[in-house]
């Protein structure tokens, strides 16, 4: 049911090819913009101040990614995001590395505090670091020792009052009355960099096209994860399942997730 | 005949692998640098305002790309441009997405008034914003609706006294007393981020070693889309054909130029 | 022995998993941290000045690459680079195009004057632009007219007071009292852009887990050289190799490593 639910959204977003603006960082940009061509959408990267106003509004969903963050960058995301929430345009927000420096940690916390978040995509660090709980970081990456991601996303989307999206080996999607628990995606994913930076991009393809955004974020978590689990069945290195998941997005069929997503409401 | 020509150009410019200074976006940066590399160029990126100068004037072309500009980003491009201009040396120019925000209308503007331009490259709503006719345009990529690209180039060759390429199903080149029709290329292309940016980059290496700049472009454009047309010969999703695309530019050769080259001169 | 030596160093890395703060270029950003994830290193990109301390600080490694370098990144680079210092953090410099501009040249200089280096890694025009040497360059490649690679290696290493390490057909490491020849590696690395980055990146993991770093610099040149071998026997266009060279670094064996390092004492 689920499955089917989620299969007719990449319908819906293919036909409606959604213009995503994307502020993100300048490791993985070539990747986020081919992998929302690949599936389907028309992504745009656009960093200026003087721009990103003019170009928020005209987009159907606004995604903020701090990877490589400089005040300057998030200064951009800040006039981006006032002009998205001015016109209705929902913002997603991948707090990258929150919790690796007080810097970050602190940006985060602006960026959630000043702006209307429609969806937050992070691994379990990073979103209790946004929401000041503790959390073993290491780089940009969760550590090993942490808590109960279900009941951080629970914490998370009351604290924040937007929907949250904790990846891990199990996703977990919150809402105010909804939870989903999402079990596909491929260990490989963690060998290629800016996969989660590019599944924060195509959850912002989603929410341009479903408002019902806890399901949005499910339905877009679960179709990725079928494409990672197809790309990993051609090839079993990270350079070529780079290549693979690229592949994989673009020749995604309704069937595959209809049979293979396995979302769970709780 | 015009087949020949082009396919004798590739050969030169692969003799003389021209020094390629590219400022442009950093969505495409790796991509641009590694289709120059394949095909034989010698890429340099350079955008401190300190060095652009010094790197500009030692280069076979300087090729400007505005897909990510910033204020400062266009500041280091005048100046890379003065230097260019003054030391003889052809400024290709790629007005990326201009029309989408009035910022990139207005720094497009810029270049053109201020620098002396050997070729512009991009597609027919871009160059129509640069010029100050309307077209449809959605995020960085051209609308649906239009007009006649043939009666744009020669237009905009006029406004602008330079070499016009628009780029779309059927590329035309227009100089100040010639217009090509190029028809190469896959639609595939416009499933991956950059193939518009790498050819503009490539066409400042056609032009860094053939100073009729129309025909520069127009062999350019053919012989970069017969390497896009065998690519497509192998692959058919857009991961794998990015790759195919870089590995076809390195396997091009003289005989599939003559073969496959669709140019007619108007 | 020595290539035993170097397998166990990479068997050592794998294990420790060591962070590297990378302070690089935008145009081989996404390669290089692939690259290190492929091998089994956790990368980190942070450019933030009020970051790069904090960063720099808990990592294993900073490695600095003024690829694309501003002012800005520069001042980023030396706050980064006396956190390490202080911290006892060993930072690894590759200074790209040194010599090709003045202000490459300026910047390199200030680099090595105020950081502690524990590896310099280049081609032999940039490590002699560093110390004042003649030597031709081309954008950001080594001329083919030069001179004596071990001879300049040595005069490096005693002007700089670092290990240095040149890149070339055969690669020379100086240290104060060591030197060592090798020759490993394939020439479809110089046409693939960001090969020599990701070297040096992975230089900055090997010294992350052994101090002896005239001996980690030519294990990891060895070990890399190796990969590219390997790569090289499966494909041979550089789109592919880019891809090919991330998978064999993924799948680099202890064994191949004993079987094909070729590094010398002299």
């Amino acid at each position: 049911m689920l499955g089917q639910e989620a299969a007719a959204l990449l319908l819906k977003l293919r036909e409606k090819k959604p213009l995503v603006h994307n502020i993100t960082n300048v490791v993985v940009t070539n990747f986020t913009a081919n992998g929302l061509l690949a599936l389907g959408v028309s992504p745009v990267m656009a960093y200026a101040p003087e721009e990103v106003a003019d170009m928020a509004k005209i987009a159907g969903a606004l995604v903020l990614n701090m990877g490589t963050l400089t005040r300057e960058t998030v200064e951009a995301m800040l006039i981006a995001g006032k002009s998205a929430n001015k016109h209705g345009v929902p913002v997603v927000f991948d707090p990258v590395g929150a919790g690796a420096t007080p810097f970050r940690t602190e940006m985060a916390r602006r960026i959630v505090n000043e702006l209307d978040i429609a969806i937050i995509r992070g691994n379990a660090a990073e979103i209790a670091n946004v929401i000041g709980e503790s959390w073993e970081i290491k780089g940009v990456d969760a550590g090993e020792k942490g808590g109960d991601t279900e009941e951080l996303a629970r914490k998370a989307t009351k604290a924040l009052g937007t929907v949250v999206a904790i990846t891990g080996k199990t996703d977990v999607v919150a809402g105010p009355d909804k939870l989903y628990m999402i079990r596909n995606g491929d260990e490989m994913l963690t060998r290629v960099t800016g996969t989660g930076c590019l599944l924060t991009s195509i959850l912002g393809a989603y929410a341009a096209v479903e408002q019902d955004f806890v399901f949005a974020a499910a339905a877009g978590l679960a179709s990725y994860g079928v494409a990672a689990e197809l790309a990993r069945q051609i090839v079993s290195a990270p350079g070529s399942y780079q290549i693979a998941l690229l592949d994989a997005l673009y020749n995604l069929e309704e069937a595959q997730i209809i049979e293979m997503a396995d979302i769970t409401e709780k």
